[in-house]
Formats: C-alpha cells, structure tokens, sequence
C-alpha cells in the first residue's frame, strides 16, 4: 500500500480543519493508503520533510479528528509560498523546487496529494499535476478549496465563507443592540474583510429583521466609491433612522482605482506611511463634514476564526469537500478540485463535483451585478436568497471552565 | 397599591438586562406593586414622561422577561446624564430638576425606584435618595451595580464583567490559532477596553493552556509604561515564544500620566487631531524599533455586548442582583446598592448584600498590587485564582436562520 499527504496553505478560516478531518477520514476509511501525512506549513513541509503521521493519530486515539474538525485556523499550519512557472527554459533552481518535492514524495511513497487553500493554492495544484503528468510520475493531485472571501470561480460558494458570513452577520446586529441604547443620533461604520470581493461586506445584511434594518448602507469594492455621494447617502438616511450603520469594506476604492484609505495616509515620526483603514477614514470623513457622533469598527480577525460561533451548513459542506477530494484521487482523476453546485434554494441542496484546477487557479469571482441594489449601496433580494441559506445551523464547541477547549497546535509553535 | 420604575444607565454589558429581568421579576411576584414601569433613557425617561409598563408586558406574554434576559445592551435605553449636586444654594434650574423628577413620581403614585448602572449611576442613586429623605418623600431609592470594567468598589465583582472577560478570553484563544499558522516570527498587539482599571486585560490570561502561553506579555493602566521597557520585554520574548501576543489596555500611559497614544498623534488634513489607539501606537512601535511583522487588532464593542458568548455564572449573579434589590426596597431600605461578597472561592460562593451606595458612587477600583506580577507585564497566581470562577458557565441564545434572534428593542430607535 502507498501513502499519501494533505496540507494547508493561505489564509486561516473556522472550516479549513473540516476538510482536513473529512478528506483524513475518507482516506482512512478507504483502507488504501498504509500512511496518511499532514505536511507542516503547506507544500513547504513538503520540501522541509515536516510532517505529521495523521494516521497514526488516529490510531492512538479514535477522537483525535473529530477534536480538530471545529477547530479554527489551520491545525497542520499555513505557508505563503507560490512555486514558480515551470516553462523549459527554467533555471536550475526553480527547477530543483519541484525535483525537491517529487523526490519526497518518491521517499515516502507518496501516490496522491492534497491541499486545501484559496486560489494561490489551486495554482500550486495545477503545477503540480501538471509536473507529474509530464514527468509521468503517479501522483494523484487534488484540490480542496476554502476562503473566507468567496471568490473562488467554479463553485457556487467557498467553504469558511459561510461562518465568516454568519460571525459578521451576528455581529453587526449585536453592534446594533450596543449603538440603540442612547437618544441621539449617531454613526457607526463597520469595516469587513474583503480586498476585491464584497461578499463578507454584503453578508452583513442578514442581520437585518422587522424592527432594525441595520446596516443601513452598504459600500463593496465592486461599485467605485464616492465620497460626496457617500456623504449625501449618509445625510439622508441619518434622519431616517436616527443610529446609522454602515458596513464597508476593507477594498472600496474609487473610480481610479485608488483605495480611499490612501488619501488619509499619514507619515509616522520615523517618515514611514501609516495606511488608516477604510472605517477610520470614513469616520473622519463624517466627523469632519457633518459633525455627527461617529464611530468606525473593524470586525477583527475572528470573522475569520471564530471557533465559537460557525455556520453548521459551512462546516458540514467543509468536511464534505474533504471527504469528496479523497473519492476523486482514489478514483484515480487528478489536477482537479472538489467543488459544489447549488441543485436548489428552497429547499437548499448541493451536490459535490470535481472541477479542473486550471479553471480556479489566480482568478476571483466578484458579486455580480445583479447581486447589487442601482443606488450602488445596497444589495438585491436576489443576493439575500443566494446568501441566506449558508449561515443557517449552528455548532456546539466544548468549554472548559469558560474556556472553548481546543485541541493543541504545539507543533506549530513555541511554547 | 403603589407602583415602581426601573431604569438603566451608562454604558452597554451583556448582563445588564438580566438584572432588569431580575428585579422586574422579583417585584412582580411580591405583589406589592400595580404596575412596575421602565423609564426610557434613564433618568431622563423619567424627566420626559417615557415610560413602558413593564407589568402590563409581562401580562400580555408570560415569555416576556425571559427573551430579555439574555440580550445585550439595554431594553431600556440609557443615557449619559448626571443629576447636579443640590445645595442649599443650589439655582433654580437645578432644583427645578429634582422636583420635575419628584413631581412625576408622585405623579406615577411611585414609592420604588431601581437604577442599573456604574458609580455615576450610583451617584443619581445617592443624590435622589437623599432628596427624597430631606423632603419626607416616602421614595425607595436603590442601586443595581453593573460595568464590564469591573471596577466598583463595595463589591467582589460587577457584574456584566464576567461575560466581558470570557469574551476576551475566547477571542485571545482564537486570535492564538489564528496567529500560530505561519513559521514566521511575529508580533500580535490586541487592545482591550478599561481606561483606568485593567481588570478587562488582565482577564486574557484565562486564554493560556498547556500548550500556549499566550497572552505572553500584559500591559495593564496600574503600571506605568516605559516604551524602552516594552521594546526590551518583547525583544526578550520573541525568541522564546516566535508568535508573540500581547494584551494592552486602552489606557495605558506613562509615569507622567501621558497616554501612549499622544505621541502618536496627528492631525488630518482638516487640522483635527487624530488619536490612534494603544494598539496601533505600539504595532508603530515594534514596526520601527524591531522591523518584525506585527498587527495589532483592536477588540471591537462586542467584548461588552456579545450576546452569543455569555458567562452563565456573570448572568446568574447579575439577575440574582437584580433579585436583591427588589428584596431590599420592600423591606423598605433606601440609599442602597445591592451588592455580592464571595464567601468562598473553592468552590465558589457568594452571598447577596446591601452597600451604602455613598461609598460607591464617583469611586474607582484598580486592580490591587498583590494582583501584578513584580516584572510589571503580568498578573499573579492570586489575580487569576480571582477571575477564574467568573467566566464559567455558558448560555444558549435562540438563533433563528443562522442569526439570534434578540427581542424587538424598536421602542429606542427609528427604523
């Protein structure tokens, strides 16, 4: 029997070890492979021989996956390494990456591979299979994708965006809760992930319900963003409702192209450049032309690690992925990633595919512009159903002491 | 038979509408009111003639306090007014104050007054029951504490902290797995709420575990800063720990009584000045002095109002409070806070007390000296031995599609 590996690679999400643990446990119940490995840090634990005995550890303790499944971030570690193009004319070195990585795999006896990661990742997928395939070497490579932006092309939603979607969604109606207590007006501007894509923004509009309709404008990075008409938007919603919330994201920019956040660029004391934040320079913005009560948040990183409070339809979807990326290389396909269709809305059905890698690999997926209101700061009902169904369930983590118990990441760091 | 109203002040908890929920619960089942109202922002509900009839609510949805219990921020609104101090001399605009407030109790036939809040609260709860003392006012006046600062005097702990520190606690755990997936040193700044006391960041040391030690270092208001000092502490533990998390409170500042963030500020291009936070100050920092890859991260406003992740001890106590205080005004006192002494700490018990509400009013509680460690970025054995027990416990909220589903609180804002 051969052995195979799986890895993680980009950025953290709350269901990234979903797939680790579904696509783990099909490959160990498949019976086919003698040895399953972690690669620590992505394709570079590869390179480096830093592997985990995944199977191993199951073997030791039976719960050793279903610890790690609502476990955020990445249990085997990230890595933001890109392999080079591999054209013929490629010098010894970047050559000598791949030789690097295939006479490992070689060593371990390694017939298929499997990374989990956003579209950067599906770019090393791609390459790799393609190197095994030109060098006729049997290594099944398979992709398993998951991004917290949901911009990967070729599947109708990424895994993590769901939870990320849910955290942001609770969060904005909780800040609503915070921001209604006093009798005066007020802004409040919410800051969310999203460089180029706006979904984690948009998604902050299922917060609202009958009595609070919080955020009550919206500004993504596919509408070009414009300061005077934001500051009208805001005037004129401000008697409306009194405590306006606003959600924006991180990437708005103008119509030039350039991020608003630049023209609030300040040096430090040492001359270097100090970038606000889309919120802090919009909050500026507000303070210094209407005078009204002002305050920017920006949802930290737990939109994207929240443990504590994850989309149970995100998570189950996560594992399936996994478990569907294993189906695909014992099937023998490969340069491939494990995908899924929405078959309906109401009621809400999936079905997992498999998807050329090539197809995802470096590109992005915006929202599209029938997802998006014409006043440019607001989104469609269209886009609330696509939306709707990917926050619903929740899961129970284990609490010790107050605490949510998770599993150790000792390998990852020091301590 | 008489009547009652409750009000709420100062800033938003997760725990504030349990005591409400408490007192209101208790006063309902005594019998001894007809109606018990809730007045609209505070005090000034009271001034404004914005009352809800709380019994008349409770009548028509025997569910009614029970949805309220667990929802963050105020159902009854709050507001940041503070009752002039009355001399004999006082002008007759501050005496018109006292009597329109008196004058509308009568109104009402009001023989009970509750007021959730902070030390500035507590001081309205002084002033009023004094008032009614020199006029022969047959008005109880009683206190019920709350602030996530947890720095009341008279009390063990406030309640609404406890929920608060589980929050930063998680949040701290997750922002460790988050940070620990790159093989790349790295500095993490999270900046936590309490401008005087540090009890808030002291309590993200109940993030560690066996296998990470993180917070590694805490900077809290009672100490004085030293930026060299800083820079040395991380400096030393950066090869110690590679994924260095640091706890800051807000208001740290120097031996002169400066805050860090000063030195920071700018002015944007209207001229205003800009403050940044302590985090951001020292991201700059560890940015210029060690060119490591640092972040800070800001924990937004849910660390006071997250709903979704409660102390079930911290929503029991503050209910039970609110209990208390009914207790205490049909036994006809006035003048005072209901208060909770631990009586044990293994295990943990407490006990229901009154406090003369003078002693607390306009006073502040710092975390005690035995309660740092000597080398200044630290808390003792004894600090966490005292926090431990207030975050345990946790509490189901009802989600409905994937969002929690808080009671309508459409009475506070327009929508």
């Amino acid at each position: 029997m051969s052995n195979c590996i799986i890895a993680q690679s980009g950025g953290p999400t709350a269901a990234i070890n979903a797939s680790l643990v579904g696509a783990v446990s099909a490959l160990y119940k498949s019976g086919k492979f003698e040895h399953i490995y972690g690669s620590v840090h992505g394709i570079t634990g590869v390179m480096n021989d830093n592997f985990l005995d995944l199977s191993a550890s199951i073997k030791e303790d039976p719960d050793f996956l279903e610890k790690i499944k609502l476990t955020p971030a990445m249990y085997l570690g990230s890595c933001r390494f890109r392999l080079p193009t591999l054209e013929d004319d490629a010098d010894i070195y970047n050559k000598s990456i791949y030789e690097k990585i295939f006479r490992n795999f070689k060593k371990l006896d390694i017939t298929a591979f499997f990374y989990i990661g956003g579209n950067d990742s599906m770019d090393t997928v791609d390459k790799l299979s393609k190197y095994a395939a030109n060098h006729n070497i049997d290594v099944k490579v398979i992709g398993i994708p998951k991004t917290i932006d949901n911009d990967l092309m070729e599947i109708d939603h990424t895994p993590g965006f769901g939870s990320a979607a849910k955290y942001i969604a609770n969060t904005v109606r909780e800040i609503a809760y915070d921001t209604y207590i006093y009798d005066v007006d007020s802004v409040t501007i919410v800051e969310i992930m999203g460089r180029d894509a706006g979904w984690l923004t948009a998604s902050s509009v299922l917060a609202r319900n009958s009595f609070s309709v919080a955020p009550h404008l919206v500004y993504l990075p596919e509408v070009a963003f414009n300061e005077e008409a934001f500051i009208r938007d805001v005037k004129e919603a401000l008697p409306k409702y009194r405590n306006l919330i606003i959600a924006v994201s991180e990437g708005i920019r103008r119509a030039d192209g350039t991020y608003i956040s630049a023209t609030d660029a300040k040096e430090d004391k040492f001359g270097h450049a100090q970038l606000s934040g889309a919120g802090k320079t919009l909050e500026h913005l507000v303070s210094n032309k209407l005078g009204v009560k002002v305050r920017s948040i920006e949802i930290n990183v737990l939109q994207r690690c929240a443990g504590h409070l994850t989309s149970a339809t995100d998570i189950d979807e996560a594992y399936g992925l996994g478990e569907h990326a294993a189906k695909l290389a014992i099937e023998g396909k490969t340069g491939l990633m494990a995908s899924l269709t929405r078959t309906s809305n109401a009621p809400y059905t999936i079905e997992y595919t498999g998807v050329e890698v090539r197809k995802v690999a470096n590109e992005a997926k915006s929202i599209p512009a029938e997802f998006i209101s014409p006043n440019g700061h607001d989104v469609t009902a269209a886009c609330i159903e696509y939306l709707e169904p990917l926050i619903k369930g929740e899961n129970a983590v284990p609490f010790t002491d107050g605490i949510i118990d998770y599993p150790s990441i000792a390998h990852l760091t020091k301590h």
